[in-house]
């Protein structure tokens, strides 16, 4: 299929919102999202920005039956550390609208994701994923990740709302 | 007990370096530690940081009695984003010098960590903890963090070496 990879700007955040809650919706946690486009706008694309994106664009004559969309797809990513092992990237999300799955475009953008790290100095491509989506964690086994959770004991840890609040009380 | 924190600079390195590997014989996985003083250097210190870090240091007369060192524990964090709830903050690296601890300075760190995130717009502190090592995992949780790979699934992903390379193939 044509399509096309490139770094995402201020433009994209309203297209990336709309697929973002897509990917809530078949996530089934839409009331966990807080994030507006305005959010995306500010966050991403501030003088320090705290995420970079690329999307997926197919040309006009594939755009989306209903709505008319060419923007198709995306990936959000921003650098990180491991102590152990230095420069990291670390993917936040990677999404490709259901009708245009299956043609090697999830791929193209986890791959750009791989080439931007690469290019930055990064060792490692790091990454969650909900274990119960079983496609998905299909996928990434078959592109080489691994699972730190199950093979080394890694547990996701957060603290938010309150708790982070009082957590901040000197 | 008399300790203070603050931001670490370019010369704690060294000491950041040898505590990073103490850490590491606790966890048992020194052969895992690539990172060096001189990484930590250029990673951390630079005009665009993979991360930052805050060190804990005690007065002359309370150093450590072999070595005789004041910075006697550490935590490394960067800035990140959740495509769901915005802005965040990721603690890497929370470490306290075995003759230290119980003494409220790992409090005093990740507590730092989560001032700084809240000030920066941060909703989240998120981090990983290895599953295997309870004194920490509780900890955390007496502290209201919660658990993502337990409550929900949450799996800790990693693409590196050779099927990083491969992966950034076109």
């Amino acid at each position: 299929m044509d399509f096309s990879i490139r770094a995402a700007n201020v433009e994209d955040c309203k297209d990336i919102a709309r697929m973002l809650m897509e990917l809530a919706e078949y996530e089934k946690v839409t009331d966990h999202v807080k994030v507006t486009q305005r959010d995306l706008e500010q966050d991403g694309f501030s003088k320090n920005p705290f995420f970079h994106g690329i999307v997926a664009e197919v040309p006009e004559q594939l755009k989306t039956k209903e709505a008319g969309h060419t923007k198709i797809g995306y990936a959000l990513y921003f650098y990180s550390y491991s102590s152990w092992s230095g420069r990291a990237v670390y993917m936040e999300d990677l999404y490709v609208m259901p009708e245009f799955r299956g043609k090697g475009i999830g791929k193209a953008l986890m791959s750009k994701v791989a080439q931007l790290g690469l290019a930055a100095g990064c060792n490692q491509l790091n990454f969650t994923v909900l274990n119960h989506n079983k496609s998905s964690v299909d996928f990434y086994l078959s592109q080489g990740c691994y699972d730190l959770t199950d093979k080394m004991g890694y547990h996701c840890m957060r603290c938010e709302g309150e708790a982070l609040e009082h957590l901040a009380q000197p």
